[in-house]
């Protein structure tokens, strides 16, 4: 593809000479002729413009010195799609494997791909052009909308409700019961678990995440939410629209989690607690109240992002004998 | 089921017209002709009042206006036996799915359900009315009692040892090698691991949850206990009967747990501590030391949790410079 | 086998009689005639002298009064060789189950297993003597060198490479997207992950661990690494040889780990961040900053240890208002 071309694909600037073929995109370790690198930050560009690459992806802060280039005011935005273009997925090929074992009053779309040993209850519905790769085991009742793939070995719990586009990475599972006991003389007692988890179109889930069903009504996560691998999303809890959550962050019973927030690694939310829209909830966090739209938050139990930082420098520098502590100012 | 009757199944106190027709369980959102609907809350009894449900399930504090209701003391248990009643799971079908392999000298229970694609290594004994579900995998001479259930993709390593009425949830690993090396001249040299996992009866464990076998002897989860999703149980670890431990928990090596203990979610154990029967350990605690009977914990690392709520409490007003410091009563 | 040459065969001082038989190695709970005992600390050595073990495994600082002994400069490596002299795995039959299914232009190497419904994709190439357990997939173009096992349930991505004698554990997850979005008028855009992941010779992954490919090149783990169960690997990870990851850690993005560093449980690595050789990061840790060559670490946000101990300390003391802070010597 000549880089002119690239350039108003990706919907960035050219730089240089449009007549350039570009046939890949490589990290700078792996740079070849034909090859274009994204290069971020300016301590890397020299590097770049030495290497074998043919082209280069800058932010609009870099400027290229001798390589021809495209400048993109979103250089992630455009690596996104220069790969997509350059490097776009092998297609599935449609078809069922005979050793599919289909459920009674299950029906499945068409143009999709059925890997091997893959399980289908009773019941189920599948859309169109839908993938499930080898060993997935889906329950009855289990609705799948058009264009989902799921990835080898995941689990679909009785009753899940999956949208289209939907991504479930390797051994995810949706739907298994939620922790709920009573207790009775010192024994645990099950809480029947009959709701269900709903998963909106173009969800991503990723491996070994864990998503339960409610104790009556739904555990839902939103269209365009991104869930990350190792994650824990328990009973009831309701995840709105285009949030992020990154590995191994836990999301306890009945949370709610409003429409743009992001959720960084490691992080835990008490039961109950509501987060609202576009909140940020920096790694690591213990979240146990709630959090007001658009707040930045860390620490365990967290705050404020800003009150911490300043928390933590006044308490180092306490620690440290360095300056008085706040408050006092005269001995 | 007349409602009079429902409130003596479940052992309540009937408030109004035992006459009503009860049919379903549901949360308030859901709420419908036929529906009971709990109320745990004074602040949501009016809408639950002007709801379509045709009756309450209440705490002892709350009491109806409108609608007939049930009264009790332990308003979760009488919840589940509700759920349990009025939505019982529907039976599985027993049988083999001509897929399943069976090792040589295995055994299979009466009446049980083995679905696609699981796979029984030799020496296996499984009890009877047991339920394994679609792609499981058993090792050698691992033994099931009777009515456990394992969801889909559940992995058994060798010489398990599985009591009755044991759950365990889709993509569990039981029984996998303790975490364990010895060094030489910096190269990591693996302790084989020859000991085994041994569950008692009615243990119930999550989905993608890991339980190490032991070096030598056995890793125990003892009788009743449930545990949650994503925890890691390392080898060696013995836990008594009736505890309960939260989602993303770690449990390192040779920990001992007491009876009746509670471990809330993303908490740690160190290795080799041992945690007193009914001891509480609160989210996100680091237990470093061991923790007496009964007591309650929290903190990173975890001391009693009424020392830790004094101390945050101190260090807030110090950083604040609203208070001096305790100790530092003149200047 | 006699004493004489078992402690030959350890390398380990025998003290006592060398003819006395062993057979067996186990914890000092189920000693029994013809076991080898191993005790690390003097105050278990009565019990093991009085137990019915025929020999005792010690340390240097432990010296037997009545029983023979093996003594050993480095008793856990002892233990390990004991353990694997005396009890050696089962070996695992030859041969491919019907039910595999091979993928076109796929290879699989002399002497391997592999088990009930295992999927090996396109073009994947399998070495010798490699043993492959039931339910595993193995997507397109992957490899895996001689003699490497993988336990049931392993799921490999497309074009993974993986060494020789690796182990991974069952429900393993290798390869999956890394998870990398960009955003555009509210939407989360998916970066395609177009790079691998490449696992060296001798490394170990436990079970229902997640391992992402890169962005673009590789997401690499060095010889001799050993990774616990439930750890999450992001994309773009360098990790260096011999490292230790204990359970439920966290590597984030880009990260690079230096030769023989040990990552002990739940740890947190921020992305970006560089931890040099043979550094030890404490449990818990947060790693927020570049770690140097050596250095010991923990808290969150981490710093030398030695550091955290000494602020900790002076921070209980001065919430307890036993003595003054430091750098306030006078009111």
């Amino acid at each position: 593809m000549k880089l002119r071309d690239l350039a108003a694909a990706i919907g960035g600037e050219l730089l240089g000479n449009g007549e350039v073929e570009v046939t890949s995109v490589t990290d700078l370790e792996r740079a070849e002729p034909g090859a274009l690198v994204m290069v971020a930050e300016s301590d890397l560009l020299p590097r770049a413009e030495a290497s074998a690459a043919s082209a280069l992806l800058l932010p609009q802060k870099l400027r290229p010195a001798a390589k021809s280039a495209i400048r993109a005011g979103d250089v992630r935005l455009a690596l996104a799609r220069a790969i997509a273009l350059l490097h776009p997925s092998p297609p599935v090929a449609a078809g069922v494997h005979p050793s599919v074992t289909v459920g009674t009053h299950a029906t499945l779309g068409a143009g999709g791909f059925f890997g091997p040993y893959v399980v289908i209850g009773d019941g189920a519905r599948i859309g169109d052009r839908v993938v499930i790769m080898a060993g997935c085991v889906l329950g009855r009742q289990v609705t799948i909308g058009d264009e989902s793939i799921l990835y080898p070995r995941v689990v679909v719990y009785d009753r899940t409700e999956i949208g289209r586009r939907a991504t479930l990475h390797a051994g995810a599972v949706i739907g298994s019961d939620g922790f709920g006991y009573a207790s009775e003389q010192d024994r645990n007692i099950k809480i029947p678990h009959i709701g269900r988890v709903v998963i909106e179109d173009d969800v991503e889930i990723g491996a070994n995440t864990t998503v339960d069903r409610a104790t009556l009504g739904e555990t839902r996560i939103g269209a365009g939410t991104k869930i990350d691998n190792l994650v824990q999303i328990a009973h009831n809890v309701t995840i709105g629209r285009g949030v992020i959550i990154v590995s191994q962050s836990g999301i306890a019973g009945s949370v709610t989690i409003g429409d743009g927030a992001i959720l960084a690694g490691q992080i835990g939310v008490k039961d109950h607690v509501r987060i609202g829209a576009r909140a940020t909830i920096l790694a690591r966090a213990a979240v146990t109240k709630d959090v007001p739209e658009g707040a930045v938050i860390s620490g365990d139990p967290a705050r404020p992002h800003r009150e911490v930082l300043k928390q933590q420098a006044a308490l180092q520098r306490f620690l440290h004998g360095d300056t008085p502590p706040p408050g006092h100012t005269a001995g």
